[in-house]
């Protein structure tokens, strides 16, 4: 029996896992949390491919689904923020050095859409918009069943998307994009803010609260925490509209943990989608949901590209 | 012989021509200015299309480019702002009835794209960008040599998108759209607020001036007039920053009558294009050139296009 192996490389979790040629239950699996060892990055993903090898069964291929800017034909990696010593860097020559099967490789949040799309929520549909907002916010598009890449597999950066010419610093360097309005570290900033100003919140005593913190705030009742959210929702439904009137998708698929936040994120982000399409023929059809592959979504992305590119589905 | 009839249905001047099956050289060609006649626009399109038909050659389709949202397989017009009684009108059913051939509908702006993509100035590329700027601004997508239509045929309404929250109202009732703020009724608007203000410009005593005013103004060296376009040149390269992080494209193609301002419009597009990418491989082999089928981009796109579905070549 020949297998697969699937590997999502993200900023401190690492997970891989091998799969049979015709399931989704894994033969083995392992994750690893990179600490700030001696070890560097590509020794602790060599040592977590080979926990996964299954030595019985044909490895016939590796699948790898990278965070950042990556380019999908040779592996090479323009930019990877959260990795050390990953800018500029031939991962593609460095496996295929070690490995001899065909290896795959692709953005972590395109593999995820493309996970969704075949396994997961946006089975059946063809024309799919992927959104992650946790950290950072990523984006992955299908069209007429076909993964949007560009030239050098760089598409679908829908979290560098200009919303306010002259609002907060993004993580990228540039101004007012969508992630530096509506991802985990904009709704603590906004909120920081707010506490700054003077409004009450249940946080305002703690000095370095996360985006988990508010998000408990907010179901404990917390005002201040619950508009932020709000705010964050308003400002990706404002986002998603420009999306639909670029894509017109019949599915929106929202993951990353943000989305943790439930109707507090989903109601003012639906209302704000609904309010912004310019044409009602755009909202015929399509429907907005959560993700369904949660956690495991890089792996079963990787999974799904690799199947697919190796004619097996 | 056989021949291909294409349509391009404009706001006030709808052309067409019929085709030979391997050449851009029309048989016969005609164009008409719709009058406020008691003619409905849909006699006008079938007095047009006779005009060109050709007894002797055998007609093997009709190919058909519309503006605004259409569903490019049933050929059923949404709405068409510019023709009266076009919402939610059949053209499809109603051509259908009359003519026997094949017939093929889109979008003026994709079918546009499409044309650059085959015959223009996108010859060669897989990943591009088509955007026309003039009373409107439209948009069409090639993504892997694939034209972008979206589930019901809306896609790349590049026009439509959010820039400046706040911003001022765009022709299709919401805020801050792009085409708010660099189409050109958006260049004649921020003059005219400009001169209520009090600065001075050679248009100032002209009570309606138009966008093509402000270009020969500008090339005059009326300086209020040049910022007006240079300030949408900019919005402009603003925008298609967000549109290179969604698509990853290999040449981005402008056309429309705004266009014609030449380096007033292009100079400050390109160094806001360039200053707002967030990642330098981005940039690598983009090219950004004026479109160059002109008048006949809907006409030849629309020939394109129907070539393409009956493997014509």
């Amino acid at each position: 029996m020949s297998a697969l192996i699937a590997v999502d490389i993200g900023g401190t979790t690492m997970r891989a896992a091998s799969y049979p040629s015709s399931s989704l239950e894994p033969i083995k699996i392992n994750k690893i949390h990179r600490t700030n060892s001696s070890k560097s990055v590509f020794q602790y993903l060599r040592e977590l491919i080979q926990s996964v090898w299954v030595d019985s069964q044909e490895v016939i291929g590796l699948s790898i689904a990278s965070p950042g800017p990556i380019n999908p034909e040779t592996g090479y990696i323009f930019n990877a923020p959260n990795l050390p010593g990953w800018v500029d860097f031939p991962l593609g020559e460095k496996l295929r050095d070690i490995y001899s099967v065909p290896i795959f490789f692709g953005n972590d949040a395109n593999f995820a859409a493309f996970g969704e799309w075949k396994y997961g929520a946006g089975v059946g549909h063809s024309n799919l918009i992927y959104m992650t907002i946790s950290t950072g916010i990523g984006g992955g598009i299908i069209c007429d069943d076909h993964l949007l890449t560009g030239q050098n597999g760089l598409a679908a950066e829908l979290g560098h998307v200009v919303i306010q010419p002259d609002g907060p610093l993004c993580s990228c360097g540039k101004k007012g994009h969508l992630e530096a309005l509506a991802s985990g570290p904009a709704i603590v900033d906004h909120l920081k803010e707010q506490i700054g100003k003077g409004y009450s919140s249940s946080l305002a005593l703690i000095k370095n609260f996360s985006a988990i913190d508010v998000a408990e705030a907010a179901k404990n009742g917390d005002k201040l925490a619950i508009r932020s959210i709000e705010r964050a929702g308003e400002t990706i439904g404002l986002a998603l509209a420009s999306f639909v009137h670029i894509f017109n998708p019949s599915i929106i698929i929202l993951g990353g943990g943000v989305t943790m936040n439930g109707n507090f994120l989903f109601d003012p982000l639906l209302q704000k989608l609904k309010v912004e399409i310019f044409e009602t023929v755009y909202l015929k059809d399509l429907e907005v949901v959560p993700a369904k592959l949660g956690d495991d979504s890089g792996l079963l992305g990787a999974l799904a590209f690799a199947r697919n590119k190796l004619n097996m589905n």
